[in-house]
């Protein structure tokens, strides 16, 4: 692979996979869309065991905003590893954390005014999400827990309670409890505002809605077809919480780490979330890091009250300083997110357009996309784009969401290149006579 | 670093950590009595920034059974990243994960006769126990789970439930339902067979104890003080989970991965799981990376019904598969684990033997231990090992039991080494005159 | 006492109470705003110990429609007591029980096309709701319940978790599970349709609101503050039920036996519900009795799946008996209620209407009142017109509406006259200058 | 009826019940046994619509223990209703109510050396429970409760957690939480100290069993299987929930109000427990009514916090009053239930006798009966009885103890006449050739 810009090249024939079928569990999900025996990656581009070159707009699902295996990343891992550094810590002091830490400060925190401490929980951005729900209801005394409709946080029991897909949570064979959905910005259309709706219950001592320990919120619902919560919207959100005395969780776990331009999704509002949960792009390279920030003064956890094995992924840390370094130190790259995303946005309203309001441009930032109306339409053409070697795919309640999650480290040119192909597909797909056959 | 025999020499005074008091969240627990900054690993030997050298009796909580950075291990990593091999691909198939599998069946599998599918979990334990009750409720159409007294699961809510230390269970801030704790192989003493009490009990339709999903065990408690269940009780909780149409799950996390001698600690009691939960030690370098084994007949997952981000963790699959490659495809690691595990449990009688009745050796294999009597002792016993340069811990449910948890690869010379500073820091601890400012 | 028209005269000094202080628990309510020792009652008229006279506003609650010791039904009951008639029964076949199936059939269901089974639940309000859950559960294999604002369904702990009042709702001492509060018909305001609200979240995969086994709803909101639902609300609801394989139980234990004019209070709105749940007045003596009435082919039931000592209660069955031949054989009583209602809501608007905005009437039939703005001038009236001999109560989130319940049988001139009381007591709460203690 | 002693003359041929079949749930069970229309009672003796008359060894399930229309209760209540007295007052002070207190304190508290707030809850004994969990679990801020195997508390949701039976349990439809079952007394036979084990796991910090708001526990286990708990595992319980912080609420719904002799079925024992729950028998004529008995510093209710429509059912008031009056104001009621109760004991053990370890006399005072070693076998016999004009009930988690629960003003000829014809069914139901055909 070469870092000029490349057609993709995507291999024709799916591989012998029976070593799948015979050993991994059904519950697979990715690599039955897209049935390629993936072994290398390198910034947009991925490639099969076949040859074939994909590009890549889907990036783990936000899990590399920097593009796989970028080689700053590469290079400080690399280096670590041959020097023996630690690989696993428990939740011992490390150099690495400490250079993580200390560079999430600097580089992070300080420059956007936010005081909080680091809580490294098991590497997933479930655990992230429990650690702060634990949290908030240890320091509340309160049980019952707000999230919102098609809010996506996590697939362990505590979180997937917070998680609005039902088949999701059908998942659980247990009741989820202690946590009520309520509707998202814009749930009920332009004309209601449904954070006045939350305050009138919450006011409203025999509405039935128990005082909450916290309110669980992501910024821009990615899994849940790229809702976007307005700044005024988040805003009163945030006083909803304050005035009855609930923590204010924002999940930036797909939205966060420069998705929507700034580093944290929220920043646009103006507020400051009691906890912040993070994950995915937080290595940088993909690997499993999670983290929950906390308000210093909310920090009352026991030693070891949240624990767990990974917590101290030292592989990650060095990968994830790495990154801030690079990325964040100064304005740059967050500038060249915000022009990806103009483009992004510019573009994907120009494919949308032609099919009136059968299609709508949902999104914001890097993370955009087109509800095209129906899942079928929009399965037809993430399989159509794959067929052409662009890894894309769907979200929202009925998959209806065609999502854009490219790296954000694409240049123009690639993007273009995708958008273009993603074009095609849309066009292709609502012909009157598609045939997947003919695919 | 070299190979040859060293002898720990801690760092006499602890470094400046105030990073992490201003930065990272109270919840962290090791570090407290361990407060030294480490930074890099080689087998059985830790070093911190100052240059000591640290003999590692903890193996991350039996994370490390091949020690930190065993040479195959890295070099299989080094490599795959210096070619830039796929690090984060979802549930993608990727050419890593093939290996793995293939590996698995091949070297671990068909040896024992054992039929699995492997599901990725999210890459840690608590999110393979989540998965493995998940399945047990959704399989079983029931909602009930027995775990067992001293059991440790996991800290998201639906392992929680399954764990039964109170300091754990009380960070849930939520009841923790729909699991109750039947007491352990010997917990009610040698006259009491705690399965028939179970059998009796789930014969019963007016004992008030619902007809389980699951039932969920450790053939060794590791968090729960080393207590050992026999062969016999394993066999017996199998055939009472047959005959009451639950579902076995046997959590290997910690003991598994050759930490008792044979690969499963199950392997003794001739029994097979309906579900095995692996992590800890699962990838060899102490990567993140779990797995629940899952008989096929049991596999009944829809795509995506649980799923994660990070559960395609592709380095950790290399690394994974050069373990087992390594340590598995005959049977002389296996048979130095027996010996060296030998020489722990003669030396630890040892070692406890002048106590008489205040000191028991606990534990199988390479997970034994002391009960000292009392958590105060065991502590005094641990911290005084750490300032000899030994870290070592303490485990169940009053901290009254002094675990050695050494890498496996640990050498004859070593071992002994270190079993020789903890039998003075025992002589140490019991004296009447202890002082902790003394050390 | 005589059936001429009575002044009330109260008595005004309360009588020694030190025998409840010492021996009743601090849990009663009533007593503690109306202190007097009752001894004696007929009709509309409470007599104490003293000899003071009050009139009843309140009716048990809509437990005493018919009035206090009806000639009618006290005669039957005297009668069959003085015959050795069985008082208790467990669920055997009684004759008293058999004449109350009859009397029900033949005067109720029948002519109202109804096709109901009669489950005699233990004999009190909330035990006939936790039966309609269970059996609605039991039928629809689901656990939610989708219950309303200000809904009141009784303190056992599948009621408390279908009641809205949070002060209720704390006193369960565990997390109320397995049921969620949709806002009531109108609670947004006129502009919004909450049926609709909640269609579309039913509708939506995503939107975290689990498939329900039952909607449970009353026809008007007694508890809650006398809210109205609309027949076209409740045909909504009773379709959006339908829709979405929900039961929809109609909770009309405080709405129902007349109290809104038609023997059901949701007659109006023309539904048929699939468990409608009788109490209060069903007796027509207030003697405990409650039901459930089933849709035959719901009633699926195993033989004691719910049972209880007291729901064969045959003085209850007795007096049931004749109150329902008595009062609605023919249209008669249901015609004087409506013009009763007719008289007390003219007479409460002309209450009201002096203060505007300040007040607002609210009900239906004969479950009006008045929400006055605050439960503190609500309980200035209230208690000004116990000082007047008149017996009323507050209901509503904050206790402000003033709820005027009388008997059935109220004639007009004591209706008008307990009016004119309310209406001083009204004037009298509004002053500037008020002062409890100048009553 | 006369008093003289009458010969049972059961009703060959069962009447029309089809009213019942069309009107009446599937959930009614006793009729099923007993398919007769009974209309008229009075003390043991019950009569059917065509003439028959039968033996009541059943006594409403203890609720009756007075028997049926006792001619002092039933003539004060006639005057009661005749003087138009209250039936119905909410939590009003009544007349009816003080004179019930002031009869409790004199006549039960006060010789017992009890202090005793009386609490009235709904008129169920479910309700009683309902209410005694909510302040247990309000006064310790706790919520989990330990009940026992095969106890019976109630089918309300809180309640029935509480209780062991899978058939009862399985109604809820909802997981039963908060709640653990421990073995009763003698449940794992004689060589095991169940108080002791529970001791232990209560001990234990690890042990996953969660310190408990309440043990809540029946003296003697009615609907369980006349369990009998010894008066030293009783104490051990109490001053097990005293060392460990929970509330012991003594369930004497079934066994108090004299049923094993003295007033409270704990008496004994000698241990004073936190709350009683009492229902049943104690308003003496089969009335609705219950009650819990709270120890006075714990009546930390808020007015209202628990509440219900009929809690002030005056009716049951003055015949409970009159009941205390007349048969516990002395001694001799209860040395002559004694006196039956050895008569019971004696004659039950002569007709199991010749049976050998097939049959056993099982339960305390006059809740004694015999495990006939299967639910077939004791079925054959009520049956049997049935047929000769006895009612007697079953009991045990599988029906297998056929248990006399005779009204305790049973005369030495009537309880053994009704003995004398169970010993001739007991004969016929354990014939090789039984046939219920041949009954």
């Amino acid at each position: 692979m070469g870092t000029t810009i490349m057609m993709p090249t995507p291999t024709a024939t799916p591989p012998d996979v029976t070593t799948f079928e015979r050993l991994e569990s059904q519950v697979r999900s990715y690599s039955r869309a897209m049935p390629r025996l993936f072994n290398r990656a390198e910034g947009v581009w991925m490639e099969d065991a076949q040859g074939g070159r994909y590009l890549d707009l889907l990036s783990g699902c936000s899990s590399l905003n920097y593009g796989h295996n970028h080689p700053v990343l590469k290079q400080a891992l690399l280096d670590y590893i041959a020097a023996d550094g630690i690989a696993h810590s428990l939740d011992l002091h490390t150099a690495a954390k400490q250079a993580f830490l200390i560079e999430l400060e600097r580089t992070i925190l300080v420059p956007r005014g936010l005081s909080y401490r680091a809580m490294f929980t098991g590497p997933t951005g479930t655990n992230a999400v429990e650690a702060a729900l634990k949290l908030a209801r240890k320091v509340t005394g309160r049980q019952h827990v707000i999230a919102f409709t098609n809010g996506f946080h996590g697939m362990t029991l505590g979180s997937l309670a917070c998680t609005g897909n039902a088949g999701k949570r059908d998942g659980a064979g247990v009741p989820l409890n202690h946590v009520s959905h309520e509707p998202f910005d814009g749930y009920y259309g332009p004309g209601i505002d449904t954070a006045d709706l939350l305050d009138q219950r919450l006011s409203d001592p025999s509405s039935g809605l128990d005082q909450p320990a916290a309110i669980l919120v992501e910024a821009v619902q990615g899994e849940g077809g790229l809702n976007v919560a307005s700044a005024d919207w988040l805003r009163k959100i945030a006083d909803i919480a304050k005035r009855h005395g609930a923590l204010l969780i924002l999940d930036d776990i797909q939205a966060g780490c420069g998705r929507t331009g700034g580093f944290f999704s929220f920043e646009e509002a103006g507020i400051i979330p009691d906890i912040v949960t993070l994950a995915k792009s937080l290595s940088g390279m993909g690997l499993p890091f999670a983290l929950a920030l906390l308000r210093p003064e909310l920090d009352q956890w026991l030693p070891g009250e949240h624990n767990g094995t990974f917590r101290g992924n030292c592989h990650a840390f060095v990968t994830a300083t790495a990154a801030l370094r690079h990325f964040w130190r100064d304005g740059t790259f967050e500038q060249t997110v915000h022009q990806r995303a103009d483009l992004l946005g510019r573009r994907l309203h120009a494919i949308a357009a032609p099919y009136g309001d059968q299609m709508r441009v949902k999104g914001r930032g890097m993370m955009q996309g087109i509800d095209v109306g129906s899942g079928e339409i929009a399965t037809r053409i993430t399989a159509a784009a794959f067929a052409r070697g662009v890894i894309i795919e769907t979200s929202g309640a009925h998959n209806e969401v065609v999502k854009v999650l490219a790296p954000l480290t694409i240049t123009e040119a690639e993007l273009s290149q995708g958008l273009h192909i993603l074009e095609q597909c849309v066009a292709l797909a609502v012909t009157p006579h598609y045939s997947a056959a003919a695919e």
